[in-house]
């Protein structure tokens, strides 16, 4: 974070054709990405979502209305164009990249053991951050965080739990619809999830409870982090991604914009950790990205504010007279 | 509005290869648009910002914290394109329509008396009508609001708080940023406007406390609604011109989308009254209809899922099994 930068931009903003501070939110992004890229005039970004897909041994326990075999359909629809994200990234601008983390190859089940190993965590994030540094190289400065996994609301509530020390009941929601019977599942298989792993450090805890598309993107974040590029987070399960960035290397966050807050009651639990306040709140709990393609034309916007507005001065407009 | 279309809208979403209503509030705009265009599949709209700007005689009374003149100096602004709202209407490709409804000719004060005669009223809503049949007729489908014009949060109060029965200090906000002073100001010089004006009938209450833009802008509502295309509405000043169209024409209210919620304390209030939830919170309150610009990509966004997301029998992914 570059505060030389986000002054320069506050004080280019306070210069623009409008009332102090009247844009509201927006301005704070301009200002926010400025300091992230430590740019006075950042521009609209080049910007790319990364979708990381990944199969979860949990999901045998019931824990997801939909069957193991949707996340390797969704794969085919990713690349066909035609899921949400596709048309939504379309709209936005962005550049959609598929990641298949081990789809039909799952983790092992949280609720009896640990999902992966240590080393298997650490090659995951260490994938992610290459993938980061690729994307840089590429000329992109906003990477947007994606996943796709049947189950993986579990695996994300579990590690909302264990790192932020809430309980199971304060984290776990509907993901993609379980009915009342499913979430009861869900909070218990959650509650034996966290018996069955010990306490550990953040990368112990990741592969413990985690998923390989977690673990990957809490890599991206980390990478992107590092090299001033903007990481927009999605939903509840990229929110724990980006803690886990965090919690193994301190202020990954800094870099962080969040697009929306979903209806999971542990994604407020974990922005509020991060201290990212959501731009959005339309209720969305799809993930793949949505929430992220949806918030990108904010951020576009507002770095077109900061670069395209007339001043006072330029303008011949009379500032304030009381 | 067709309940028709937007029925089938609503079956063509839950057709869609995503959980049903995952993806919230952005669902239900698709099929209040499809039942406001009476179209199934409306597509991405064809989008015009109409900018009205007039003064205000009541300026004169210390209510704004900007002099009068800005408005005309504003005028020019945005034929130069470089205001906040030429900047977004561009990022989110709406035309930007500018209207000169009197500036340089300001209202009477509406803290002595009534703002205009009833005929003058009825003549600026009636350009607003003639304003929305062309735009019909060149193809737009939705026509989002916007204003400019020294003074008008206090005339935009002055009709709230007469139209909803509510107390002035409940509707007065600070506008483009007075301070405590200049609100103490705002609040009782809509009180002497209250005052000054007795009950009238909805155009008459216009005439007395209204604008000429908010006059126009109201038509533009009207004559939209009627011919099913879409009216976004922005911030406080163009949401009481929304409520004088509905209170002038019963279900114009049916065709309107609103973009924001402003900090403007009688925002929520009026749209309360029109019975609309905001889509964006971001503390915006520049007017322009800059909000407008800013939610619109959301529309688009609705509708490009509507249109283009494969269904779960053409994807081959599987339903839910629980």
């Amino acid at each position: 974070m570059s505060s030389i930068a986000s002054e320069a931009a506050r004080a280019a903003l306070d210069a623009k054709t409008k009332p102090h501070g009247s844009l509201g939110r927006l301005e704070e992004l301009a200002v926010r990405v400025a300091g992230i890229r430590g740019d006075t005039n950042p521009r609209p970004l080049r910007s790319a979502i990364v979708l990381a897909a990944a199969d979860h041994g949990v999901a045998a326990r019931g824990v997801s209305a939909y069957p193991q075999e949707v996340t390797r359909q969704m794969l085919a629809n990713f690349a066909a164009g035609g899921a949400a994200v596709c048309v939504l990234a379309r709209r936005a601008d962005a550049e959609l990249r598929v990641f298949d983390l081990g789809v039909g190859s799952p983790t092992a089940d949280i609720s009896a053991g640990p999902a992966m190993s240590r080393e298997r965590a650490a090659e995951c994030v260490a994938r992610g951050r290459r993938v980061a540094e690729e994307l840089v190289a590429e000329g992109f400065g906003l990477v947007a965080l994606g996943e796709m996994g049947i189950g993986n609301t579990t695996s994300a509530a579990a590690l909302a739990a264990r790192l932020l020390g809430a309980d199971p009941a304060a984290v776990v929601g509907r993901g993609t619809g379980v009915d009342d019977a499913g979430l009861a599942r869900k909070v218990a298989v959650v509650r034996r999830a966290l018996a069955a792993n010990e306490d550990d450090d953040a990368l112990g805890t990741l592969a413990r409870l985690g998923g390989f598309e977690i673990a990957f993107l809490a890599g991206v974040a980390i990478g992107a982090s590092a090299r001033a590029v903007v990481v927009l987070l999605d939903g509840f399960i990229t929110g724990v991604a980006a803690l886990v960035a965090e919690r193994l290397s301190a202020g990954a966050r800094s870099a962080m914009v969040a697009a929306h807050l979903s209806p999971e009651p542990g994604h407020r639990l974990v922005l509020d950790a991060l201290e990212l306040e959501p731009l959005l709140d339309l209720g969305l709990r799809l993930g793949e990205g949505s929430g992220a393609a949806l918030a990108l034309p904010l951020i576009q916007a507002s770095l077109a504010i900061l670069d395209e507005m007339a001043t006072f001065e330029s303008a011949g407009v009379s500032g304030r007279d009381r």
